[in-house]
């Protein structure tokens, strides 16, 4: 089994939708299998007493201008979303009860919903919004609704935000090569160079 | 005149001192010339409401890790202050008088009281530490030391401060090319794309 480049994300991060669509050939390039950890940032700002990037003095319309532009730079569609942040429960719990029937198939939902959220205006608390991305993968969108109503889908998620605090994740996207964690869209390239220093 | 590139940066910020080792070949390469304004983050910080990155939980750690592995990563020689952060007043209004004089020298000041104090352990602090490395530079110490106690170098500094966060700097080192602004070291690589696409 190849080495993993654990990639945890909040569908609300703009960055994380960057990172989203290198994820896959960065962990080509370096032999690995991305494993897909969506998370939900609300738990770790209130850790931090930190609030959204977009909700920061000063620093807030620098984030926007930055998204837009980062997006631009490396040729990534992007169109910031009408209504932003978003709570992203339920595409997280879709993401998880994927995930629990194959990661593959988690990794094609959810680099759709962030680029349906980020770059198609769609509306991504909607179920129906989900379900159509989930069908377009070839999931059972019925079995996923159903299954992120029940305790077993939730506790996954919840358990999978605790296990990223105890990990030491505070943002979006955050990204693990072995037990050496990055923060950040721009850090992919840092990644790239300690792989070329550390090799597996 | 060449166009500028403009280096804000506080003397106890990390990635200043990596940018620092790299803006002027960055500059050299746009065709450009660094102009150095030494800021203090303070009031900024106060603006947002926020602190220096290493005292926020969980965001702390990762910082520290972070400032020495880019480092490693870009080569840059770098260790760890025993103090961290530190007030940097003195230092900038020392680079101001220097700049009042001649930019090229503030910049070689400034680079020098950077790795000073990230890379030799030195207390930028202290007033004589920065005579010493005015007169490795060439610089009028004495007249520096003066100058740091008058009204006007003071008043220089303050209004950097406020004009900075008029232009909207909120961290360091924050970088303008023209009038688009840049925060970080990670944002050296996106500025050169951006001159790219952006031919003055």
């Amino acid at each position: 089994m190849p080495k993993t480049l654990d990639f945890y994300f909040d569908f609300s991060s703009p960055y994380a939708y960057l990172a989203s669509t290198q994820i896959d050939a960065l962990a080509t390039d370096l032999g690995r299998q991305v494993q897909w950890f969506p998370i939900l940032l609300g738990p770790m700002f209130q850790a931090m007493g930190s609030a959204p990037l977009v909700d920061i003095p000063l620093k807030g319309a620098y984030a926007r201008h930055d998204f837009s532009r980062t997006a631009l730079l490396f040729g990534i569609d992007y169109r910031e979303p009408d209504e932003f942040p978003i709570a992203t429960v339920a595409a997280a719990r879709a993401a998880w009860f994927l995930r629990s029937q194959d990661m593959a198939l988690a990794g094609e939902f959810s680099r759709k919903v962030l680029q349906a959220y980020f770059a198609d205006q769609q509306d991504i608390r909607d179920t129906a919004v989900l379900a159509s991305i989930a069908e377009s993968v070839g999931a059972d969108s019925q079995a996923m609704l159903q299954a992120m109503q029940t305790d077993a889908i939730k506790g996954m998620l919840k358990e999978a935000v605790s296990g990223a605090m105890e990990r030491g994740v505070f943002g979006s996207p955050f990204i693990f090569i072995d037990n050496e964690g990055f923060w950040g869209f721009d850090r992919l390239p840092h990644i790239r160079m300690w792989a070329a220093a550390n090799p597996a």
